[in-house]
């Protein structure tokens, strides 16, 4: 069985993009000397990566290289017209539930949920996420798109590790009480 | 020179208090064995506690004995009639910016901005918020009153202090560079 697992960077009030999608508050977060923020050994670990149709043409917008080669994608969307851009990645369009409850049972490396806030709040109010690292960068960044959109389920949640880093940020790993 | 310290905590989805003040999520947290998650501490290196009119009437509310004495409080509020209920209380109407530059010149303890949100995000948009030491709790509630609200002023922190409890609760203590 393996798990899904959040890993995503927020501001100090608790956005993960702002109005427009632009990530420049965070990109701009200076390397640490104590290692990737935890990256490198989150994509060791997971085999899948999933992720909304936002997100997918935030990433793509990069015009960088496809970072995930190797894993499958899967991209949560209403629209059958996307156009993919990238390789092993597929679009989810329906029964998402039973797909990922599927996908669980079956993958043996983990499963990245990246985003976005709709997406997240899915997972929580579905009770599919199993873990949440979130980075906290140390700035405000006044409006944005919230990482838990209100009304996103109350949960309790179980603080499993704390990692600070000397450039400002800390990742705070949760994971869901079974 | 004193410092304006934020001592306050905030949902894992960023609020401090439900739609209507309740704090129940909050005040069900259990005690630590590691101490009182710096309250102790805090309320010794203060001597002034600021706030706002919403944030002492849910105090107020509580009928509990008056936890400030010894400290000068100021309750924020443009309601002239605020029937006050605590000792060394006062009422602050107009000019808080320079009140609160002048105390912080004069006063020899700190000074602990309480909540709530409209107030914290007025001291941080005038550049008067030296620290804030935020404790996380490891809850979802899903909707309430944001600890920053939309359109704080865009600012960086440096990151000072990471304090880990075995309940689940951590502090994090960022400092306003100067």
């Amino acid at each position: 069985m393996s798990k899904i697992v959040l890993y995503i960077a927020q501001s100090l009030d608790g956005f993960i993009a702002k109005p427009d999608g632009n990530l420049d508050w965070l990109t701009s977060t200076p390397p640490s000397e104590q290692g990737d923020y935890g990256y490198t050994e989150l994509l060791n670990s997971i085999g899948t990566v999933i992720m909304g149709r936002k997100t997918y043409d935030i990433i793509i917008g990069f015009g960088e290289e496809w970072a995930y080669s190797g894993k499958e994608t899967f991209v949560v969307t209403n629209d059958t017209n996307i156009e993919i851009k990238s390789p092993e990645t597929h679009i989810l369009t329906e029964d998402l539930i039973n797909f990922v409850s599927g996908l669980k049972a079956k993958s043996e490396k983990d499963i990245w949920l990246m985003g976005g806030g709709q997406l997240i709040k899915f997972f929580i109010d579905n009770n599919l996420l199993d873990t949440m690292i979130i980075s906290i960068i140390p700035k405000i960044i006044g409006n944005g798109i919230p990482l838990f959109p209100d009304h996103t389920l109350e949960t309790e949640w179980k603080l499993e590790n704390v990692q600070q880093f000397e450039t400002g940020l800390v990742n705070l790993t949760y994971i869901k009480p079974r």
